[in-house]
């Protein structure tokens, strides 16, 4: 788990906020969840990652473009996590966004 | 707190991804969260709001456009909060996205 905020270059570049609400039980997710960041870190147009969760989590991945978000997504390893994604959440939300402006200390 | 991802319109739209470490003790920050929350809450444009916090906080609030995340931004209650920063965290990021794309279930 990140222990400080990403280091990310000037903007523009992207970012995706994946909020989700878990399952009761593990049902293997700690440990894909572990190496689906793994492999994420190792995908072109990696930036960062930052996550928490509470009542929710939050997960937000930083890339470079459009194109490397979507090459991430279609990567057979993740396709198959994805297609369990019922076993391990009530709910949950993605949204690709566009990092316009950032500051902070 | 959130207990469930928020309900937000078809994009485009805008998010305020805030990433923290905390300072060490409260130095206020609780109450000052909780009011600052109300308050966002209550501004024009505003949408949602998700929060976890473990190692890193990580707080999303949603927005209809920048100019309701600037409006908010200038709000004189939180400009006073926000000169407060260095007595609540040891870190910040701010970064100010526009939603381009939105999916889950």
């Amino acid at each position: 788990m990140a222990s400080s905020p990403s280091i990310t270059p000037h903007p523009p570049y992207y970012a995706v906020i994946f909020t989700s609400v878990r399952q009761d039980g593990d049902n293997g997710y700690a440990e894909a969840a572990k190496q689906m960041l793994e492999l994420a870190s190792e995908q072109p147009g990696f930036l960062g990652f930052e996550s928490a969760r509470q009542e929710i989590g939050i997960s937000v991945s930083y890339w470079v473009s459009q194109e490397a978000i979507k090459a991430w997504k279609e990567n057979a390893i993740h396709r198959q996590a994805q297609s369990r994604a019922k076993d391990w959440y009530k709910a949950f939300r993605v949204r690709v966004c566009c990092v316009e402006r950032e500051y902070g200390f």
